[in-house]
């Protein structure tokens, strides 16, 4: 399928990204339907005009309505989704996700799915502090990063059609990836930082430091602020790839610290200008 | 000392803190005259306004002009400076530094310094990625922390003062520690924020990455943008305390790894939540 004016998007759970993805799509023009589990939700994007309508119910005339669905649930909660629902899917639906860990997600996925409807799976790389549909902003997505990541499954098709929606959703970059090398990549750019300022946030319970702080740990912990279901269940589905960035992290950070016990100026002043040499490389597009 | 439109400040070091006080200062209508290694920066900061006068020489003639000297070096220059030329302070100056650790320095400075002159230390918590007087900005402290850290050895008069120069300044609150306290809670807040930025930026070299990242790696990295020169001494300066904030950290970085080996989801759970909730009290005042 191609992604036209005609085409019926349905989006599954209206959350923080659920909601800029109806948000994002209703502003260019599509007709976008929603199933959510609490009505207050689609009351408030019915009123905000994200969504042309929603329902709390899985149905088979709401999943049949839809060309494409896009599941925006936590992956534990997708994968029985498909399990007990995917009966309702028209032929020839395309369904994708937005989930944060793939290996594990898109094999299950797709084994078990009905060989009519092509599951194609698709990581946007812009989230926020704050859940809820209510904080869903379809601005996050301009210059970031959206990443498809297809298998022997799918189809160049399906392929392309992934890669176009997340152009129209405004990303600045589309890649494309395997599921076993995103993970590799998530468990270092997104995983190993939530894990660190977590730990930074936790390890020094001192009273009243917030009265001396400076930019550079309010940057460092702006993510310390987590959704803790949603982010504890990310880890353990990523649990070996995670852990070795964990280990990598640690190691360096001992080297580090193995120079500060010595007094090698030399050696930390060369830690830091790889530091900065490297860092020039991820500022962000102007 | 109290500072008025009749006080004249003298700033030695024309960098990027030093001529953030300066051009704020002049804004303010104070007579401001700098000491600073390179014709080239005078040049800069007369061009834009940001001093009355400038010199490359440490002579009498500047140094005793002036009724309060702020010193924008690094830690031991700035002791080496006063070791050389406290002969030409005139009597009852006041001085004041911005270096970013002060036990070693205060203690160092106080005890050889002339008793007709008076020095009261204070850190100004903002500062940028970038080095230099070209990117001083005095926006920079407006909503910053600016703390003042007395020794028994100063006056009320001088502690009044210099809380007084951080209001001037812009500064959003002002506080006074001890620089033992001071030391300890820089560790923390500061140095060890930039151990784990450059650590995060160092620990992973693989190609491509800054294809894929979202803004919390970038986050994460801002400050592992570093003056090498200026952070290894600040850390080796500090060292004691530095430790034992590194070792906290890996302690407790150590822990969630333990839980994400047993498959402890409340356990981290638990940590994330008790993360959320401190974090909340580091947002920035609106």
């Amino acid at each position: 399928m191609t992604i036209d004016k005609n085409t019926k998007i349905l989006i599954v759970g209206l959350g923080v990204i659920g909601g800029g993805y109806a948000a994002a799509l209703t502003e260019k023009g599509y007709t976008v339907g929603c199933i959510t589990k609490e009505q207050k939700d689609i009351d408030y994007a019915l009123e905000k005009g994200m969504i042309s309508f929603g329902t709390t119910e899985v149905d088979e005339a709401t999943v049949s309505w839809a060309d494409l669905i896009v599941f925006a649930l936590y992956p534990t909660v997708f994968i029985d989704w498909i399990e007990k629902y995917q009966r309702y899917f028209k032929p020839g639906t395309l369904i994708t996700d937005v989930t944060g860990v793939k290996g594990s997600v898109v094999s299950r996925v797709q084994s078990m799915l009905r060989p009519d409807v092509e599951f194609i799976s698709a990581h946007p790389m812009a989230g926020r502090e704050r859940s809820g549909v209510e904080y869903s902003d379809p601005g996050v997505f301009k210059g970031a990063n959206y990443i498809v990541t297809p298998t022997e499954k799918n189809s160049d098709e399906a392929i392309e059609t992934c890669k176009n929606l997340g152009k129209i959703l405004g990303f600045a970059r589309i890649s494309v990836l395997s599921p076993d090398k995103h993970d590799e990549m998530i468990a270092f750019l997104s995983q190993l930082t939530h894990c660190i300022a977590v730990t930074l946030m936790t390890c020094n319970e001192a009273e009243g430091l917030e009265k001396y702080t400076g930019d550079s740990f309010r940057d460092l912990t702006r993510i310390a602020k987590i959704n803790d279901a949603m982010w504890s269940e990310l880890f353990l589905m990523n649990k070996d790839a995670l852990l070795r960035e964990m280990d990598a992290f640690i190691n360096e950070f001992e080297s580090l610290r193995q120079m500060l016990i010595d007094g090698d100026r030399e050696g930390m002043r060369a830690m830091m200008r790889r530091s900065t040499e490297r860092r020039s490389l991820f500022d962000k597009p102007a």
